[in-house]
């Protein structure tokens, strides 16, 4: 299987803390292997996607402070693509089948990402040309990259797991 | 065309200004018609997102304010269905054929929804049954019920326009 890992940009402690957690939930749930949260140290956004993990089940990797060259470096140098989401890329629908079965770093960010990321990046790739959202972004590339399997992925080690219900919450403790 | 109208629920002023931006942009940016942010007034929100649509065109409307048990009898009266996002609901993929063509309201809140949601609504729907984003389910509603085609709607108005480009980024003025 080949790795799926986001690397969060432009992350700025107070501001952006609930739209990065966002970022991370959406990689777990929708398949991928992990985040890393790139320069900036946020022990409060691994602690809470970590329990989620504990809770939900893996596994998922969550790291953070780590510089963002140095991790697209290493990721190319196992033979990686890096694939940048931004608005001014070209359409995702247009090069999906270039990215398929290849290790993938999904790099998101804010409204200003360093022009070097824009050269850094193997592809550079909109999920539609308006501004919207980082974390929608990401979510509807992994939809269309795993074609709707992500969402029955199984997770392991889970303490919960939802029964699906027409009405109301149904969970159920496990173990 | 059928109407699709994103209801957000649960916004606290402080703490989910930006969350809630997102998922005005990401309402307008994949296709839906507008957002009504329930009970709570934010003319900041009401702001934002009005600057990017005449930025970027339209039309696309956003209301703050509105009781949200009001919105939804208002919505059910004309003929439309309420769908609401949640983990706990039935599978999205399932059941996308019950609500094409329809005119819908998507509902889609925070962690805690009041019990009440669940029962208002036509369909409760999952965009997977694992915490993530609300921001990330809509997306992915969106982008599965207009198929993609959202990613190519051409707004009206606009000003600014993007020039996909393999790297950096090409904005066309307008008029």
């Amino acid at each position: 299987m080949p790795r799926v890992v986001v690397l969060r940009m432009g992350h700025r402690p107070r501001r952006d803390k609930r739209v990065t957690t966002h970022i991370g939930l959406v990689a777990r749930a929708l398949g991928a292997d992990g985040m890393i949260l790139a320069d900036i140290k946020d022990r409060g956004i691994e602690e809470s996607i970590r329990r989620v993990t504990q809770l939900w089940g893996g596994p998922f990797f969550v790291r953070t402070g780590e510089p963002w060259k140095e991790v697209i470096k290493k990721w190319r140098s196992t033979g990686g693509l890096v694939i940048h989401l931004t608005m001014y890329g070209l359409p995702l629908e247009d090069l999906l089948w270039k990215v398929r079965d290849r290790d993938l770093l999904i790099v998101v960010g804010a409204e200003k990402m360093p022009g070097e990321l824009f050269e850094a990046a193997d592809l550079n790739l909109a999920v539609g040309h308006q501004p919207h959202s980082e974390v929608a972004a990401l979510a509807v590339f992994l939809d269309r990259l795993f074609g709707g399997a992500e969402l029955k992925k199984e997770f392991k080690n889970k303490k919960l797991r939802i029964i699906p219900s027409p009405k109301g919450k149904k969970v159920e403790k496990i173990g």
